[in-house]
């Protein structure tokens, strides 16, 4: 395996203008390629089955992603028997094929490799602030000993457990991201997202953004409030967003979770390839660098974001060899009709129809409490019976 | 590799009663992961990235598919030429690589490799019989020597070119299927369903149907109706689907290429893994025992299919190990009123919305000419002007 | 009152090659202005506020309309007996209030009264031809008394009952029109809608045509269908439309009544003015020359008829004096962007928003039974307890 | 003519808790009815057409309402001129006319006149305190000498020119309202719905609230920040209400004169009576007490708002005895699965569906500027030609 640092690392790049295309959602693209399972979400196809994380890896470096992601999340020993599989691995044995496999396709091409962490069972159980960080610091170990490139604190709908990460993660030297699960709205105990920006800077992050839970243009305006914020406050960083794929308008505060539609029936929201050339316009614009996707990104909607910004980068990815921009492969097409949709204009303009007369355009969310300090709610989220959770949800309503 | 032959071949199969389920859509799927270009459409992945054609193979697979077909859609070398990419590998190189690829995947579970022909520029150019026969018997050379387990004749639009295919595939002795890419209206002479499925069946073909160009519930329609033309006419057969994972309620008879979206806004239309149940179920009551998918069938798609057939089959796809049927993987969510969802009901009645509330659900197909007896057209579909083309269009308009 | 005849009577003006334009919906209209009952939806209005069904009358008057139809709906002793209101007026007060109302009305412009029967509750309890026909002729007495100039026989789902009213209208020396409430299917016995018309006009009807049930491009079609069955026959006839003003794609063969939103959730479906130009003019290439409405016509929709047509005929209506042609009374609005659509490109263009984005644009019929010869289910239409109507329905379900 | 006063006034009513329920809107139900013109949108149809705009008054008294505004909208001199109608009345004739209108029915029942003024010209070209406030002056010298009962200040986006009008219309000692068309964004200044509502108190309005522009949620909504303004400062008033009845979920701050459909394309948007109860209960929740309507309303809107209230109102209006709360009516249909919604639930819960697959749900606003101080370019709003004005509006655009 080759040595990290053989690249330029992430901050270097960052300091030098250049843009950094993340890669998408492994684990809805492995759901749908069936190697992941919905509900518990957990990343064993990583020993079990390595050639098909090594296969989506590779599509999404060819696609034009810097990052390659190890396959690491919900990979905890605890978060793995708790999901009642019949383990035929360790999580430790999980955690090192994921780092294997990210740095082999790494090698590949421009990509670093970045380990990762997300928000744990035990902040929501109210556990102490050592507790949660000895989970995060068992966590980094493997990330150190596989000697990835520099580390992603993701998924957090609470900028104090945020913090919590950052801070065990900086002890490694390697450089830190840190992005929160939220929206306009601030975190779940309305923390805006300004001020959770300045405290994830103030805590050791050099990038700071947001990741999933909602569509490419609510992460956009997210990240720019951080931003706003942290300049307000005197402060510096580099700024990265990772959304959803899915249209996601109808959302409350804790986004597509809450959608009636999660996570079986998003189809319809799927945004188009031309849908992702807006996104990455806009985040650059905005002045993000680190540009990349989450749930819903296959290696198309990445090669997107790539051909987008590919002035701004001077190259077009691997795969733009089998796409024609903005559709100028169909010149080939059969039909006459067909071959006049290869350009630019007739893409931007359209607007897909859904084929279902019979649906809605927009949802209700679906939720029982969405609240602050939910920790009591959350203890007992292992209960076997709904109908003892409903009351407690009932009373906890926003 | 293992001969063909060691298991039962596809009408032992039918003739005994069991659902043989098909595969998924290659050409979209892999233009989706960065192997095929949109536009030419063509196959020189299987030499040039066996490893992402492979690993397509295996994902339908485990889940659910007992057809392995050979990823050699438009591959003559005409067509590979024609398409303007400097080739790396000869068309027989290719056509070499796909045939070992599916029989590959094939022998690690149970399936068989189907080999496969389609409609060819030069039947819409008014070649002769001869020539157009020419053509399949080349094709057909290389499936014989690869030994496949069976044949396809599918996407035809005109009936008389597929019985022309059928005729030539059936001197291989091999079983042969034969499917037209037409809706209820019939074949683009105005033939209908019914009468092409009995001209197909004397012309030899086992097995016909419909694949294609049109949503699920329009081809089970459309096969019942050939069904219906077969008995009326005293004759046996068996009967196939592979249709679209596209909602296509507002197309006109040539199917979702004159839609508006075709094929890069395609999204919003996508069926849900609950809408394959349904498909699956209603093919099967009408009769249909050889059950697959089209361009935008995913490996989840299939896997639906075979869950919905597990009944009947006695048994579930590899995939459905990482899949709770109806959801019941959400029980192991960690939001109660996801949990609330892992429920057969909840699936089954959902509307799924698009989040798209500025745009239709319906759209108006585009098309210059739908024509019967359009070759003069079609002579000229290299033409390099499109202007030079659109009076023509105009003139033949329906 | 002026005595009838004092103008061109309807076939005067249809044999000299003119437009006749119908009025609109009475019945819809006045239960939006408090005067109607829906569910009874009679007419005793005429007797009680003979004022607002005298201001109607007049809108629809200046609005273009050559037709004042009697306001006599449902006005059959039996029928508002039936409906449980304490009548202060008797049936023959209505009908004679009615047909003065409608008398007064036309005198103030070029306007013709015309008398009106439907179907009956008796036909569908299979009553006797003789004991139907009688309630024709006691109807029609009325409207001999009151020397109306014409007479309709309109809203019949079946040919057979349309015949029998026709052949008693003809005893009246005045001319008569047949105009059935069906679709492209036929009427209720599955009688296409070319076989209809021939029927009809074999029967002595002067015009033949459809009124209510579908939206105007439907029941043009199905105008046209009836129009080539009569000339297929050799015979000749003038033709006549009166349709719904709200979008019906969705509906099956029994038309709005089983939509979901009958009566009281129509809005989103109601038809623009533009949408009327496109139907006036569809009607008119047809060769349909009386062109009126049904329920939901208000007097701006016949305003949009008569604009249409007002070169053909010469004139335009006199509360055009009030609206400028294709939006351009609004070069006067004080707003630039709302001046800036006083044109006809603007808004025969324009796909108007619902402004409903949690709604489906199209809905599922709803109907217990759609039957041919389902007289022993109507038979228990007063019954007060739906549960014993249900099972009835069941079983006779289509 | 009664004496004002004949019955408890405004103020008595809202000081004992009662509920106050407004008329519909005139301008728009008139346009349809073939009476006014849109784009001038001027009244002299109360001199040149009573019967018809009596009828409407008549029609809005019998659904409920105790308010007759008189027909005045727009009924300044320079304005009628401005519109280029050559007058067959003068102002003053149509003024008087209109006053007499609305008491003569509101003698007929238990209702009161409102005279009314609202925005003008003479504020956005920037023109003085005095010169606006000489306006309002001469408009209410009318409303004196007919002695209406109360005065509204309506149809203001600027809450300076209303605190002006509020001041004129106090010297009557009648009781005054003053209403904003606004959202909850502000006025077109950006000053709050709550700061608005503090300065209108002080100008010494009664009664302070919201009509026109955004749909009945929104406008409640913005009442609601006014109300807890007023609170907030230690103020008392009472509220009022008058929305339109179209959905506006996708309208900017200027509303739905902004949107596409406007004037004329807005069908797919109207309210269905139950919406309206929907409204008038969350209007009666706020504690709002003067609920009615604006452009949109027609009589059974009101009606259904009455109808809402009755329990708390402890009767129904008159025109409920042509209507089934609830759809009760629908108990007489002669179709079962008709008469099987003749129920609270159906309809409640009833999602309409627009018929009109082919439209989008919502659109997006129009507009060239959307200016705080844009009097230069109101200045121009005279000019004939369009191509002169763009640039201005291209400058301004927000």
């Amino acid at each position: 395996m080759a040595p990290a640092g053989a690249k330029r690392n992430i901050l270097e790049r960052l300091d030098a203008g250049e843009i950094v295309i993340g890669d998408g959602g492994f684990v809805f693209a492995l759901e749908k390629r069936g190697y992941v399972k919905a509900g518990p979400w957990t990343p064993e196809a990583a020993a079990e089955h390595p050639e098909a994380v090594r296969q989506l890896h590779r599509e999404f470096l060819r696609a034009g992603s810097n990052v390659m992601q190890t396959f690491t999340f919900y990979a905890s020993d605890d978060k793995l028997e708790n999901r009642g599989n019949a383990q035929r691995f360790t999580g430790a044995q999980i955690n090192e094929a994921a780092c294997d496999l990210a740095r082999e396709v790494a090698n590949e091409g421009d990509a670093m490799v970045a380990g990762g962490v997300s928000q744990t069972p035990s902040y929501l159980s109210c556990k102490s602030e050592a507790e949660v960080k000895g989970i995060f610091k068992r966590q980094l170990n493997v990330f150190v000993k596989k000697n990835v490139d520099f580390m992603i604190a993701e998924y957090f709908e609470h900028v104090e457990e945020a913090e919590w990460a950052v801070q065990v993660l900086k002890t490694s030297g390697k450089p830190v991201c840190a992005s929160l699960c939220i929206g306009l709205d601030g975190d779940l105990n309305g923390i805006s997202p300004g001020d959770c920006a300045v405290r994830l800077v103030k805590a050791g992050a050099n990038i700071v953004g947001i990741n999933c839970h909602f569509d490419p243009m609510t992460c956009v305006k997210t990240v720019k409030l951080m931003k706003e914020g942290v300049e307000r406050a005197g402060l510096k960083a580099h700024y990265m967003v990772q959304p959803l794929a899915y249209h996601t308008p109808d959302c409350n505060c804790q986004g597509f979770i809450d959608l009636p539609e999660f996570p079986f029936g998003l189809e319809p929201r799927i945004l188009t390839r031309w849908d992702m050339h807006k996104y990455a316009r806009e985040a650059f614009n905005v002045g993000i660098r680190f540009i990349g996707g989450c749930c819903g990104f296959e290696p198309y909607h990445i090669r997107a974001v790539a051909e987008e910004l590919a002035t701004e980068r001077g190259f077009l990815p691997a795969a733009s060899v089998k796409h024609g921009s903005w559709g100028a492969g169909l010149e080939m097409h059969t039909k006459p009709w067909v071959r006049a949709r290869a350009r630019r204009d007739y893409w931007e303009k359209l607007k897909p129809a859904s084929g279902r007369p019979k649906c809605p355009s927009m949802s209700t969310p679906d939720s029982w409490g969405v609240t602050k300090g939910h920790a009591d709610l959350m203890q007992h989220k292992e209960a076997t019976s709904m109908d003892e959770l409903k009351p407690l949800f009932e009373k906890a309503k926003c």
